[in-house]
C-alpha cells in the first residue's frame, strides 16, 4: 500500500519534455544486467496449473472487504479501487450486496417466468435466451449505499471503504426489449416487477420505458458466465440505475399498470429530505468522482513527479470533464480522460502532480453530458440534509500530511 | 455444450418486427409463477466466500486446455471462444504460452533495467514505473501460432483448438517511450532489445518505431496486477504484434542499433515460404475473424432463428467490416459489429439466422481500416504455400450437417 521507493541511487534525469522527468531512479547496480536472477534459473510452473488461473499470491491482500456488522447473508463487500488500474473491474473483485446469502441456482433448471399485462406468458430457458439476439456493454454498477459513510463524520480510512461499492464489467445478454417484443405488451402495461430466487425473493419496479430502452437480461459478465454472487445464471441489468434494481437471480418478470411498492422500495432505498417528505424511486445514480491513488491509507514517501489518478461515473451517461484540485477547492485544473469515454461507465483520469512536501487536499469533480456538476459537500447537504441514507455524491477529499499521509477528511 | 432446449410446451409468437420472432417457447407450467423454488427458501452463501471470487461450480468446464503433447513448461493452453462473450476475456482464461514455465517473481525485489544506447541506465522498481503517466487500453493479444492446425488437414474439433491462442484484456502500464525519454536515446538507437526473467531468458527484439509508438510496460491487466502467466509483475505489450514479442516477466531492455537474431526470431516465428526463403520479422497479425457460436463441436437441435456470433481483429487497426456467408462462401451478407470497435481489439460480430435443418457452411471474413481482407484458406496457401508454421489467418469454414452436427472442414 505504501508509495516507497527503493532507492540505491539518485539521479535527477530531467531529460523529457512532458514526461515525468525528474524522477529519482536509481543507476544499475553492480551487478551487470545480463545475469540471470537465481530465481530464473529452473522451470518454472506448467501450463494449465491452474488450468482457470488465479492472481499471484503476492496480491493476497487485493480483496473484497466488508464494513457491515450484522450477518455476512445480508451484507456487502467493496472492490479494492485503490489498487485497481483501468476501467474493468475483474469478475473477482466485483462488489457484493446481498439481502439473503447467494442461491446456488443450476442453470440447466433455472427458468425465467415472463408474464402480466402481456398477449401471451413464456418461460424461458438459459438456452431460450442464448438464441436471441445479444448485446454487450461495458457498463458500471453502483450501489445506491455507495459512500453512505460520508454522510457523518468520516471515519473510513480508505476508498475501498468509502466508494468501494462500484464495479465496471462488460455485460452480456438479451435486450429486454426483445423479449417483451416476444410476449406481447397488453395497452396497459407501464411497469415491470423484477423478482429474484433468493430467499429474500428481491424485488423491484421498473418502468416500462427503461425496460423498453437500454435493460438486458445478463447471462454474461467479462466474457464469461455470471458470477454466483452476481445474480448467476440471470440477472436484470439496468445501466445507470441504482445497483439493487439489477435484480440478480432473476426468476420472474411481471408486467403489471402500477409499481410493486415492494418493502426494497419504500422502507428501504429512499431518502428522508429536510422536509420530512421521503424521495422514492430514484433510480439513477448521480454523476461522481474520487481519487483512487494516493487516497486515505496511503503515504507519499517521496516527493517530485507522480500521477493522481481517479475514476468518474454517471447514471446519466458520459462524463464530459473532471477537475482536480490539489488546494482544498481553490483552484482547479482539467484532468486527462483515458480514452474510451463510455456512457454510463467508469471514466478514468489522471493528472500529473508534483508533490513538494507541503501539506494538499487532493479533490476530483466530475460533469457529465447532461449538465451535471458533481456537488460539494455542502452544497449537497444543503438540498438533501443529513438524514439521508442513499445517493451520496459529494466532492471527496483526502488530505496530504507534510510526512506524506494521505486520511479522509471534510472541508 | 448442445444447444438443446428443455421443451415443456410449443408456442410460436411471432409477435416481434426484427426480433427473434418464431422462437418455439414454453407456457409458464402448472406451479405458479409465485411459487418460490425449494432451493431458494434457506439463507444463501455469504459474502466474501471469498474474498476473491470464483466462478460456479456448474462452469467448471470453462477452463483453458492445451493441444500441446510435450513438456507442459514449454508449451500453450488456450482459451475457450466458444463459451465467451462480448470482447474481454477474464484473466483467468486467458491464453498461455511459456518457453520455460512460468516464474514466482517478487514485486518488491523485482527490477527492470532500461540501458545500452542511452544518455544514463536506469533500475526501475516497480514502484518507479507507478509513478509514471499511464495509459490503460483494450487490446487482443494473439500467438503468432494461432490456428497453425490449420495449416494441414483440419483435425480439432473446437474452436478453442484451432482459434484459441487469442485473448483481450484492458491493458495498463506506462507509455514504452516514457521510460526511453526518461533514459534518453543516443542518436543510433534503432533497436530495443526486451529480455525476460523466466529461465529461457526469453528474447526479442522490437523496432525502436514500434517502441515509441504505442508500446507499454504493462502491470496491471482488466482492472488488477498482472496474472503470473502473463508476466506478473511486468511485461512487454505491443499492440498488434505477434504475441511472443511482448516480453513477460521483463527485466531488461537494451537500446541497440541492431536487432539480436535471437533463436525465438531466427530458428522460430518464421515461416518458410514456398521459394525456400523464409520470412522474418513478421511482426503485425494480419486480420482474421471466426465464428464462435456455433462451431465445431456444438450441436443444433432446435431448428428456427437463432444468431450467429464470433469475433474479428486485426493487428493494425479498427475493424471496418465483418461479412458472414451460410452457404460456403457463395454468398455473403454483413454482419453487425458490437459497439464499440477498438483498434487492435476484438470486435465482436452477430447475423440473424434461422436454421431450417439443411446443411450449411459458416464462414467468415473480416476487413480492417488498412482495406486488407482476410483471405480464403485457397489464397492464403496460393501465397505462402502450406511451409509455414505461423500467421494463419485463412477464412474458416464450419459445415452444419442435417442432424445439426457442427463440425471443422476445409472447403
Amino acid at each position: 500500500m505504501a508509495d516507497q521507493l527503493d532507492r540505491r541511487g539518485l539521479l535527477k534525469l530531467g531529460l523529457a519534455a512532458g514526461a515525468a522527468a525528474g524522477l529519482a531512479l536509481p543507476r544499475p547496480a553492480a551487478a551487470t544486467p545480463s545475469t540471470l536472477p537465481e530465481r530464473a534459473k529452473g522451470l518454472g510452473r506448467p501450463v494449465l496449473d491452474p488450468a482457470y488461473g488465479r492472481p499471484s499470491g503476492f496480491e493476497k491482500d487485493v480483496v473484497r472487504r466488508t464494513w457491515t456488522k450484522g450477518p455476512l447473508e445480508q451484507a456487502s463487500s467493496m472492490t479494492p479501487l485503490a489498487d485497481l488500474k483501468g476501467i474493468i473491474t475483474p469478475n473477482g473483485l466485483h462488489f457484493e450486496r446481498h439481502h439473503s446469502g447467494i442461491p446456488d441456482l443450476n442453470p440447466d433448471t433455472h427458468r425465467l417466468v415472463l408474464h402480466g399485462l402481456v398477449r401471451q406468458p413464456v418461460v424461458f430457458t438459459l438456452d431460450d435466451l442464448l438464441r436471441f439476439p445479444s448485446v454487450s456493454r461495458i457498463w458500471v454498477m453502483e450501489c445506491s449505499g455507495n459512500t453512505n459513510s460520508e454522510w457523518a463524520k468520516p471515519t473510513r480510512d480508505s476508498v475501498q471503504g468509502t466508494h468501494g461499492l462500484i464495479s465496471c464489467c462488460e455485460w452480456t445478454g438479451v435486450p429486454l426489449s426483445a423479449l417483451l417484443d416476444e410476449v406481447g405488451l397488453l395497452p396497459e402495461a407501464h411497469w415491470v416487477i423484477a423478482e429474484g430466487a433468493d430467499s429474500s425473493a428481491h424485488v423491484r419496479s421498473v418502468p416500462l420505458i427503461k425496460a423498453l430502452d437500454d435493460a438486458i437480461v445478463a447471462y454474461a459478465q467479462n466474457g464469461e458466465a455470471l458470477r454466483p454472487e452476481q445474480g448467476y445464471p440471470i440477472r436484470l441489468f439496468l445501466p445507470g440505475f441504482e445497483g439493487n434494481m439489477s435484480v440478480k437471480w432473476l426468476r420472474r418478470l411481471k408486467v403489471t399498470a402500477e409499481p410493486q411498492y415492494a418493502r426494497e422500495e419504500t422502507a428501504k432505498y429512499t431518502d428522508l429530505l429536510p422536509g420530512g417528505k421521503a424521495r422514492l424511486f430514484s433510480f439513477e445514480m448521480d454523476v461522481k468522482s474520487v481519487i483512487t491513488r494516493p487516497s486515505a491509507g496511503h503515504r507519499l514517501l517521496e516527493r517530485g513527479p507522480r500521477e493522481i489518478v481517479g475514476l468518474a461515473w454517471s447514471g446519466r451517461g458520459r462524463i464530459t470533464a473532471v477537475d482536480v484540485s490539489t488546494d482544498g477547492g481553490l483552484s482547479w485544473q482539467p484532468a486527462r480522460l483515458q480514452e474510451p469515454v463510455l456512457s454510463k461507465c467508469l471514466t478514468r483520469f489522471t493528472l500529473p502532480w508534483t508533490w513538494q512536501g507541503a501539506p494538499a487536499i487532493l479533490q476530483s469533480r466530475a460533469v457529465d453530458e447532461t449538465g451535471e456538476v458533481q456537488p460539494t459537500r455542502a452544497q449537497l447537504v444543503d438540498a438533501r440534509g443529513v438524514n439521508s441514507y442513499y445517493h451520496y455524491n459529494a466532492v471527496q477529499s483526502w488530505k496530504v500530511a507534510t510526512g506524506g499521509e494521505v486520511s479522509n477528511v471534510h472541508v
